[in-house]
């Protein structure tokens, strides 16, 4: 079986028409697919409205227990129910979880070193017999990110970290490829230029671009996760605009692959 | 197969005490099982303090666009998701949803007759496939009071007649017993006494009741409600506080089971 998971965030949930318009190019996305879904800016819009103002440290939001009901509510009510039947409008039988459902992701509370992120979730167990068994039916999972520490904790998780833990168990058996959206067309040659897009990075070249500067700060530990997932089996990792994503499988230029190799060494 | 269909509702969910009872008590409930739930106050109290205030026309809530964000997010992810991750902890492999997850559940938005109930669902179509697949796997669903319309709105929809559809539908192929937990230990022969339950029910002892007054108001729709789902092939309706539910199994007099005919007639 051939997977593709596909990783939204802000950037697109934010924005009612980008949402719609990227729903109607999930919808016609070929193959077996699983949709990941972070929060954006809604779920501090609600905190804030209840009284519950984010705390973020080093672009991580500090999640205490009423935090913790704010993003539960939002990802995986509000956010997760609302792409879920905009879905099945677009006739996918889209199926809404999160982690704790089916016991699909198992999380430990993060230990507190010098900061104490509360009831943020580091991944420990993946188990996707659920995932598999809705794949063989037809069904499409949506996941927010909310996973839990089977003690009846639920925690919020980094969405990046669940696609690529979903990824990574998944490709011990199946063909897997990994799809992040984010706010930029892939990886650029020039920051600057949106059309300066690099069509594929392997590890060869990623060195060279880091040695020459070209990618650094915030891009590397996206690169160094892809290329993490790459050597657990992932087949390869693209980048780029949500809006976008349907040329991927139309073998036109719209964003980045990142393979682990060459092509010529196959 | 044998399905269980357990309802609860406010008077258990606003309790985290009983919610932990009731859902010990679910996780030995034996047989395949289903957990239907509500809301309660938490909508409400959520609610007000994002400014949405809650408005009810004969003890039915007017649900606006606000309204049906708060229900979505409360119901389908602050209690839903909070009970699933209880239920793992017990060990239970729970799954939860709403009627627009795999689209279970199909309603439409009520029309207009006098008073506009908002974003509110009558079902109208119940499609089990995903159930019976997740029940055959072990897997628990636990559904949530929110259905949708298939053309990607969702809507606010009766827990009981959610119950009542999944079990009638059910009941087409499995022997099917519905559980509604509620405030009362039963159906009482006189409703200051909690001890006066009338362990059974059938339609000759209905119409008795109901002539000699025993039964009348508030309980009477909860009758014929059961009643309905009787006819519909469902083997027996039980209702009775949340936490005598095992007792039920254990041929104790636990609650008021209601049963087309009499005992006699077999």
């Amino acid at each position: 079986m051939k997977i593709s998971i596909i990783k939204i965030g802000g950037n697109v949930i934010d924005f009612p028409d980008k949402l719609e318009e990227f729903l109607d190019q999930f919808s016609k996305f070929p193959g077996k697919k699983i949709l990941v879904h972070g929060g954006g800016i809604m779920a501090s819009r609600f905190g804030e409205s209840l009284g519950v103002m984010p705390e973020m440290i080093d672009g991580r939001r500090i999640t205490d227990k009423d935090t913790l009901d704010v993003v539960t509510m939002v990802y995986a009510g509000l956010i997760n129910k609302n792409i879920v039947a905009k879905l099945q409008a677009l006739r996918v039988n889209a199926i809404g979880m999160t982690g704790a459902d089916g016991n699909v992701i198992r999380s430990i509370k993060r230990p507190v070193k010098g900061i104490d992120y509360g009831y943020v979730g580091d991944i420990e167990d993946v188990d996707t017999k659920l995932i598999k068994h809705l794949l063989s039916f037809d069904l499409i999972p949506v996941l927010s990110a909310i996973t839990h520490d089977q003690q009846g904790q639920l925690l919020n998780t980094n969405a990046d970290s669940i696609a690529s833990a979903l990824a990574t168990n998944l490709a011990k058996e199946h063909e897997v490829n990994l799809y992040y959206c984010f706010n930029k067309s892939g990886v650029l040659l020039d920051e600057k230029n949106e059309n300066s897009i690099i069509p594929l990075i392997n590890e060869d070249i990623y060195e060279e671009l880091k040695q020459e500067n070209v990618i650094h700060s915030g891009m590397i530990p996206k690169l160094d996760n892809a290329f993490e997932a790459l050597q657990k089996g992932v087949n390869h990792v693209w980048i780029g605009k949500a809006e976008n994503l349907l040329l991927s499988t139309k073998g036109k230029l719209s964003g980045t692959i990142i393979e682990r190799h060459r092509y010529d060494l196959y």
